[in-house]
């Protein structure tokens, strides 16, 4: 059977060593659960919790998908095993939801609200780390082991 | 000079029989007050708050651009005086955010709330009539000669 | 009835002044033939055959709308009434097809070309004047007027 | 080092039992010769040219990626390894093509012709596999054998 994809959403501007770190840190570590359990991670190829949970899932073993706002797929993050260039600018957010099963965020900015709105717009279950404010059937989660769970629980009823 | 553009989205459902027929009401009256000072109105091209703002803009003789989510240009609603087809699906939202010096939302849903965070993403100034929720950089207008008012305001310091 | 709208493609380089002057006339032609029989002239809004078109077009009372690669409706030619502005870059190309009933071909090299085969893959009728080598169902005009009669006789036999 | 991507366009629709089949042969040959020399293959995730290239590429052990035109990633053929859903249409064309740093055209219609031609607007070197017409830039090649060994000489000159 074909692995499910999870795409991870949020801000790109959280590094291991800026303010947003804490950010970082759960993007890296729900990456690497999300590959021990057998999930290709879908993001959209930068920095930020895009890199972190890219990190944290090469680290893991599991595999890895970068969807690229550029055309050159050279601006992948270095754990992208897998960069698609598209050179659609900010409509690539619209992929990146699209090629997830499920869809969780992380913090995030305007860009990762335009791409939970995309997601509930086309029916895509959305699960949020951290302070998104409420939106209508987004699931909170407190931590990326909460998240873990809810994504199973919904992959399992479909 | 060339004239501003304003795009108007919100909700595609509402109609003047509906339940949502103060929010039809409310972008007709906002397509009439933005084409009589000169604006054109760009939308999504179908129904609800897009077919609203185009009815009022084109009833006092303005123009109107639909750009719309499919690749069939008889899709829009009659009230479009240029209909753009595009075959872009949802995609398509970026669009009518990218056409608009302002973006004005009449109440909406999901498809809106994802416009809005796309606009705020690029930059764009918007204005929203109706319940939104706080939205950094949001403007709130209590009604359509209010948004006007704060319209003019944004594109005259511009 | 709505307006047909034809799509006028070709070289982007060509101008009053430079080599392709020919095909600048032949597209300044056009754009007024066009316009003087009743059709709405879409072209990608940029320079040589797409300005030459826009602004016979103008010049005769015509509509003329600009579907431009770049997210800054700015950069349409001054003949552009109605500039959509996408971001998508190349992938524009498509859009331009896609808002054409017919598409004429003035000259041009490889963004024709793509645009050409795009037509002809999702069924659009397509005239070329001028070397475009032998496709599959381009009908081939001597001369501006010679296109013109061939897309009239196309659009009544819709 | 990155491993290179060759992007392997063509008919959609020849098969092994099809009139077709020397086509589809010559794709299946095609990509075992391109994932046994570490090329990753990209295409657009259907069948026919599609489909015989991801199935030779993953006999050999290779990777496959299929950009597909519809946004439901289980159009896909099944020897795509990763499918990218795209919900473009015919605008997932320019994708395959920004995603290879050659192209190889074995036989194909309109839609091969649109992206060899995008491709050479990019400045993407292109391989064509049987008769392509004369297109400026395009690479003859007699077999699958002799396109390897032009990609080859192309890669190795980057």
């Amino acid at each position: 059977m074909a692995k499910s994809h999870v795409s991870v959403i949020g801000s790109g501007q959280c590094g291991p060593n800026s303010e947003g770190r804490a950010l970082y840190a759960a993007a890296v570590e729900l990456g690497g659960l999300l590959a021990r359990n057998g999930y290709v991670v879908v993001c959209g190829g930068l920095g930020g919790v895009m890199e972190g949970a890219c990190k944290g899932a090469r680290e893991a073993g599991g595999r890895t998908i970068g969807i690229l706002p550029s055309s050159d797929r050279t601006t992948a993050n270095a754990w992208v095993e897998i960069p698609i260039a598209t050179g659609l600018g900010p409509m690539r957010n619209m992929l990146v939801v699209t090629n997830g099963d499920v869809i969780v965020a992380v913090g995030g900015g305007f860009g990762t609200l335009s791409e939970v709105a995309l997601a509930r717009k086309t029916g895509k279950p959305v699960v949020a780390i951290g302070d998104m404010g409420a939106i209508d059937g987004v699931q909170r989660a407190r931590d990326p082991e909460h998240a873990l769970s809810i994504i199973k629980s919904i992959l399992e009823r479909k």
